[in-house]
């Protein structure tokens, strides 16, 4: 990865909900975009955390005992092994920082759970 | 770390140039943000990407043979042992992306560099 990268355009031009794409690395770590709606799934990450930037709109992290806001700009990083829940009352768009090993669904596989492979697509 | 955080609100709130500012950690990465204008040195980081996000203003990498232009809300990685040197004409807010072990100015010690415990007080 060696371009110049709009966050924010790459997002907006994404088709598919809850459907994160990689679009940059920084040694083991890929930062991701992603257009969402509605919830993804409960889930959790064992041994990573994971970061969520608001570029457009506004998120609901739920955990449990507890929930976080963000509005756009801000962001949160939901330390691993915290069960967590992402939720966008209207289209919202992130980007996401994590470990290359990270799962976007962590230890669940739901409908919407997409492969690495798909991540890597160029968008 | 477990706040929200706002990037543009935190780099906003600096009152020194060139003088980062751990604002997350994402397993072994940190997140920071830096208020700059001018020029900091040439450098590398060996082993090391680094990511450069543009919060406000414009900046220029240069690099060896090569410079890049961001304008607010773009991104580069400068790859691991490229020379390079941020430029800024004016007043420009930026979020890094990069390992703990990530030294800001590299295999230089210039009047500018911060420790890193520079870089973890609080803003």
């Amino acid at each position: 990865m060696s371009n110049v990268v709009s966050p924010h355009q790459t997002a907006a031009s994404l088709t598919e909900y809850w459907s994160p794409r990689v679009i940059a690395e920084v040694d083991d770590a890929y930062i991701k975009v992603a257009k969402i709606q509605g919830t993804l799934a409960w889930h959790s990450h064992e041994n990573e955390d994971e970061l969520f930037l608001v570029l457009k709109g506004h998120l609901r992290i739920e955990m449990e005992g507890r929930a976080v806001e963000l509005h756009e700009g801000e962001m949160f990083v939901v330390p691993k092994s915290v069960r967590h829940n992402p939720v966008a009352e209207q289209e919202c768009h992130v980007m996401l920082i994590e470990r290359k090993s990270t799962l976007h669904t962590g230890d669940v596989v739901v409908e919407k759970t997409r492969t690495l492979a798909e991540q890597l697509r160029p968008v």
